[in-house]
């Protein structure tokens, strides 16, 4: 069975190649190319059959949409109802990070409902499983992990996040050059604590083969997990951090080379002034790998309003070289996202993505923007609503307002500076 | 009659002086250098007693908040409430963009109640009684306007926003590169408007030291406007606007020369990969004048969401010179701002002045981050409500969630990062 990249080496376009060129006005060979280097990927397990997306060099912007049931609040189907809300406001994928239910049965509806493509971290489900059993996460069979990593992936799963690359070298970092905030990437928390326990290497580092063989088998884009991610502005771009990238673009390599799709994801909590630096070390050492940021969080003071804090990073992020933006929510740092924080997350997002897609990519991201200006221009409220990144919002506002049904709105009414600019 | 300019011209440092620079944690001589060159404003009127804040070179980026009756809106209990809300949220500065009721009557209660600086627009309560009276704005005699500058400095208002640098000069460069969107600002497009019906040069350019003299008289602000500011990413950093822009630096010198406090404002609608540039060449160009700027919103897709894009675009505004961020609310675009709307508006240009703080200012702006991630790596969420930029939500979203009176969240339960990544 061959994977896209596999394809893309034989010099061959496939479906989705062509399906996702057409997406995006590029040349299908020009697509190729880029998938077959790993510049692109295209996430989509061959047991999952939905109209996929590409992320990676020259393509727009992604934005990914996280859900799923906690110990604390379980409820399956709420859960499906946002991936739902998060998928009609735009998410161009999402991940299942459900921690109590029947994972498995709840993964299978996600994958069999979802219109975008699906990723999990698979050991959360492992963890789950040892915590309701009241072992300890020391306790962990890597045996486990690989039977559940297999389990996912042929039941779907488009993209994985296996933090790989924290090990015992880039842990050593930590020892050295001390953090405020420690880990707080939940997979690099749980693994590093197993090493600890046993004294032993990280098994997805260790059986790193193994992994690639499960993952070329059904076509599962790895996403390196960034277990070391800063977790505050002081931790950014740590010796820790760097040395766990270090080895992510290691592993980047050993996947291409086995014909598996990767991609790399990166920061978390980091300055603005780091931002760019971190992009563009990233993209080096990892062989243009496509960069998947939670983030970066530019400031680690405003809880409540962390999908604001995330937009700001967010933009500058994909502008140097992040292709996939995971959305953070309003209830970041503070509780599972509700459905309202689902759609403030996926537009704070959205809107991050496009912003960097006006500067950095296809002329043609730029049309929405004259459309919505010229409609402005025009006083014309259904373009204005056509062309806006959430029209039902945009519709309510004015709707709901004094000035429904007039051509000026009500901050300005009749001293608008467009009709006073045209001489209405 | 001294402004603070004149003081600090004479080696002098004012009580004002010695409030700002303790509160910005900076040497009142140095702060002294910085306002006798312009580079720093106190905007406070004299007739006007609050305790000040400094806005430019060095000290913490400020925000403002707007508020104000509309013709479609008037409710000035409503707006005074907004106000209170925007001062308790943490606005530096309000300014009260009111266009119906009893114009002078609101403003004089904004003044008495308000514990920041006020600015006004007084050209809007000029084309407000024109629009009552039902004559056009080109019914406009340029006397009226300076009587309503000279009632409103009499009152106590701290900063005034003057568009004396929109001329035939700047209005001839949008003939020949021509716009998408045109003028957008309120003010800009009433005066050309005037100008263009009476084919007469903008009177608060020909009359600009008669300007200068009521400002020195009560020591009010000059916030020189950007009337050809553009509208639209598309418009950015065009002819016109750069035009405007030169006929403002040279305005910013006659203020300084007659020894009034003067600062300038900027886009407005443009492009991520614009802002650097812009706001240096302003630096520049202004002979290092406080900058307060509007925005930047960096797409135009979003009404609904503009606090966000202004929250992108501010933040990196800021880093590279802006020292002042004016709100933009969710409602921007769409229709008035509510309560809800300054809230969150005023938040999100905090969080951009706070996350543009952190890299270019004082070291102690570090603070409130370091304490926010000791509390977090502690698992100690008094501490973090502490830290929090608006402690009243990151609360209410803890508690209100399944894992009140709980050390871990609702989002990872047992399964926490900070827990596992300390053995806890």
């Amino acid at each position: 069975m061959s994977t896209q990249i596999d394809i893309a080496r034989l010099g061959q376009i496939s479906p989705e190649m062509i399906f996702v060129a057409e997406q995006e006005s590029v040349a299908p060979e020009w697509l190729r190319q880029q998938m077959a280097t790993g510049h692109i990927v295209i996430p989509k397990n061959k047991h999952h059959n939905f109209s996929p997306k590409g992320i990676g060099l020259g393509l727009s912007t992604k934005v990914n949409a996280n859900f799923g049931t906690s110990e604390k609040h379980c409820n399956p189907t709420e859960e499906l109802e946002k991936m739902h809300l998060a998928i009609r406001f735009g998410a161009d994928a999402v991940m299942d990070l459900s921690t109590a239910g029947q994972l498995h049965q709840q993964l299978k509806q996600v994958i069999k409902e979802s219109s975008v493509m699906v990723g999990t971290v698979p050991l959360y489900a492992v963890a789950c499983k040892l915590l309701r059993q009241g072992k300890p996460i020391a306790a962990l069979d890597p045996e486990m992990l690989f039977e559940e990593i297999e389990l996912q992936a042929s039941m779907g799963v488009d993209f994985m996040t296996l933090h790989a690359g924290i090990t015992s070298y880039s842990l050593g970092f930590l020892e050295e050059d001390p953090r405020l905030c420690g880990l707080v990437s939940r997979g690099g928390a749980l693994l590093k604590r197993w090493m600890q326990e046993n004294q032993r290497e990280n098994p997805l580092y260790e059986q790193y083969d193994r992994l690639l063989d499960i993952c070329h088998t059904y076509d599962v884009t790895i996403s390196l997990g960034d277990g070391i991610r800063p977790g505050c502005g002081e931790d950014a771009s740590d010796r820790g951090q760097i040395a766990e990238l270090l080895t992510l673009g290691s592993l980047v390599d050993r996947a291409r080379a086995k014909g598996v799709q990767v991609m790399v994801e990166g920061p978390g909590h980091m300055p603005m002034d780091q931002i760019e630096a971190n992009m563009r070390l990233m993209k080096r050492i990892c062989h243009q790998a496509p960069f998947y940021v939670l983030g970066p969080l530019v400031t680690d003071s405003a809880p409540g309003y962390d999908h604001i804090v995330s937009a700001i990073g967010g933009t500058w992020a994909a502008i140097h070289g992040a292709d996939f933006l995971c959305y953070v929510t309003p209830a970041e740092h503070l509780c599972l996202p509700n459905a309202d924080d689902v759609r403030e997350g996926v537009m704070a997002s959205r809107i991050a993505a496009h912003s960097a897609d006006l500067v950095k990519g296809n002329p043609k991201n730029k049309e929405r923007d004259r459309r919505m200006s010229q409609a402005r221009r025009d006083l014309d409220w259904e373009g204005m609503y056509e062309a806006a990144l959430d029209p039902i919002r945009a519709r309510e506002r004015k709707t709901q307002s004094e000035s429904n049904d007039e051509d000026h709105c009500s901050m300005c009414g009749n001293l608008c500076a467009v009709k006073n600019d045209r001489g209405l």
